[in-house]
């Protein structure tokens, strides 16, 4: 089912059945990120896409880094900006080789961002950050000073204008295909943690949290 | 130590001891990669960034889609383009919120890209691509005909701009922070299978290969 976009230029164009801009499934894929790819443009013309990491927090984007980071401060600036959260779901194995394809969900964000000032402000999406990351741990680590606060550049990116494309399920082969004898369907590809590497210069007193090696990033099922 | 870029655009500014630049470290992560961000410039000046599969072959970089796909038409005219390439190795978990980071390997690659119009070179690189995503499957699957190779557009873009950021390692605490009672270090995280999904429409006499369940991407260890 197409559902309408927020606007032209996030309708889905290729395959819009793909194409979803409900909040919930739009908040659900960036919450499950890790890694967003920022795109802007230099004063040259040329694109460029960068990976940073990412927090929603209500119906806002926050991107932040460093107050010298060169792409933060550009798009300070309120330059035209893409936000673009990709999850890899599984490989779609086909018994053509042009049929094959790859699970995904992903999240695209148009829009112009601005810098967050307020010190409180910072300070709370600060920790949202950590715990977009791992759940639980922004109230066991040392919050951020003065000074760390002002040597970070935080950008707020409004989520209105956004657009998520989906594709689910096992493979779509051309009728004669389906007699091929090739194993086809779905391999899900997942993110998982191996066993945690305890920091060289911590204290053998510290005790690795069991919760680590259950950590996930997947939606629920 | 920091090695030199190909041009100016290319160096790494944040951190450039993170840069990385020579075609072994720069190929290893793209074959890696299942997954890249292509960012390209709309005629209104709106950068968009949309995630789909690539392959390396030989110094080239491939894309490939519908014939009617506008990002790949819009770069099929030679417009400025990047591609970038990430992969996440692991949380990194400091004593102090702000020393929080992650491990990680990027590849950013700048060009123009142009249509692959030769026959016999589109099926070569479309098998490369099935390789690339799932290496031993494309002599075992239906390989493209006439139809399907017309209604493909592939773009190559080379690798000559091109370059590599990487953190790797444990967290950087503040001195001070080291006596602080909280666990630190890397929670590693990979991609893994979980058990394959047979395609509804399967013939029961076709057993599940047992290699699916051992698919790996991450770098010999």
């Amino acid at each position: 089912m197409e559902q309408s976009a927020p606007s032209a230029r996030t309708k889905v164009q290729r395959l819009p059945h793909r194409g979803a801009y409900d909040q919930e499934t739009l908040w659900a894929i960036l919450d499950e990120g890790l890694v967003c790819h920022v795109g802007f443009v230099t004063d040259d013309g040329q694109p460029l896409v960068l990976p940073t990491t990412h927090v929603r927090v209500g119906e806002q984007l926050y991107l932040h880094g460093a107050a010298a980071n060169r792409m933060l401060n550009t798009l300070s600036t309120g330059v035209a900006v893409c936000v673009t959260v990709t999850l890899l779901d599984g490989l779609v194995l086909a018994r053509a080789a042009f049929k094959h394809s790859m699970n995904y969900r992903s999240v695209v964000v148009l829009g112009r961002a601005k810098a967050v000032t307020d010190a409180a402000e910072k300070r709370r999406i600060l920790s949202a950050l950590v715990e977009h990351v791992m759940p639980g741990r922004s109230s066991q680590v040392r919050g951020a000073n003065d000074k760390e606060l002002a040597a970070t550049l935080l950008l707020v990116l409004p989520l209105n204008e956004a657009s998520a494309k989906i594709r689910r399920g096992p493979p779509v082969d051309d009728p004669l295909d389906y007699g091929l004898d090739v194993w086809a369907g779905e391999l899900p590809l997942r993110l998982r943690p191996l066993p945690p590497v305890r920091d060289p210069k911590l204290s053998a007193s510290v005790d690795t949290p069991e919760q680590l090696a259950r950590y996930r990033r997947e939606p629920s099922p």
